[in-house]
């Protein structure tokens, strides 16, 4: 009785967080095979082993339970993606991203929702997306500052080309290239622009 | 009877170019509609009005009616594209296409269906992609030759930002983006690498 809480007096609670990550995963697990459009409530509460009652009682709906499950899966790397300390440390932060198969496949799937389920990119980007491009923008901002990209470059544009360099890498390149090669592609982009990491200091 | 040909005499055979015609639209139409998965020969067939059979007479199987679908789509482009005579004539063409939203459909939905039907993406570049990219290259090394492009630029990974700078356009813009936008949006893209073209001349 000393122990009991109110949260512990409703059944199943306990387990909430539990539930909680498994319909995530589901969610994520469905996006990643079908795709956006054919991903249902139904189909996640099914694999995650809860009723459909209970993914309703956590998410509003399935664009909402889609945006909080891509970006549960982002991790860790959600708290330090916001910011850098400079570009170098970005790119390993983008290339670590992207060299897993599932990241790549996630993104795809973002993309590729454009025409069927245009909403969740949007939600996502009103969420989530918006606050890493800035993160984005801040630390380009910081390295033209610095010296390390030409006076005039327009940090604007450069982010687009980047954003559009990673969609290229998507498209083209295998989903098991390692980082460290996407790492150097990455790099290969922003030197194009006139990208001069300053030299390791003495 | 002196007008009789072996082609007349089988029936059906003077409207084949007719058929042809409304099969590769027909595939299209499903292909912006639903994606490439969801397109089927059956549903391509009853909306062009001819029986499966017909399709499978004229097209080996669904990848390659759609390849050649897309391919038709590009029409009056198909045989001009592959070569410019510099530059701003190449981004004039892209630009003129990337202003049809029908056009920014099919390459949406091309790059979409990496996950659910690669084979697509494959077949279109072994049949037209590879040459089309060989005339964008021709394009930018004369440029870089004639001195419109910096002498350390790197062509093949120039070439590889611009899809990305499209990829990007097709994600990021809405649509209905007018042509003279997206030519600027281009040329941007192609400044930020150092691109200067000749002045016009005396």
């Amino acid at each position: 009785m000393s122990e009991g809480t109110a949260t512990q007096r409703r059944p199943g609670r306990p387990r909430s967080q539990e539930a909680d990550a498994a319909i995530l995963r589901a969610a994520v697990d469905l996006l990643v095979e079908r795709g956006a459009g054919e991903a249902s409530i139904e189909q996640i509460a099914q694999r995650a082993g809860v009723t459909r009652a209970t993914v309703y009682r956590r998410f509003r709906d399935k664009t909402q339970l889609l945006v909080q499950a891509v970006e549960a899966e982002n991790g860790a790397q959600s708290e330090s993606a916001l910011t850098w300390p400079n570009v170098d440390r970005m790119l390993d932060d983008w290339a670590g991203y992207l060299g897993h198969s599932r990241h790549r496949r996630i993104l795809r799937r973002l993309y590729g929702a454009l025409d069927d389920f245009p909403e969740l990119l949007a939600a996502y980007h009103e969420s989530y997306g918006r606050r890493r491009a800035e993160g984005v923008r801040d630390t380009l901002h910081r390295a033209r500052e610095a010296g390390h990209l030409p006076a005039d470059v327009d940090i604007d544009f450069l982010q687009q080309l980047l954003s559009g360099a990673v969609l290229h890498h998507l498209g083209a390149y295998p989903d098991t290239t390692g980082a460290d090669e996407i790492r150097e592609y990455l790099a290969t982009a922003l030197r194009q622009v006139g990208y001069r990491p300053a030299p390791p200091g003495p």
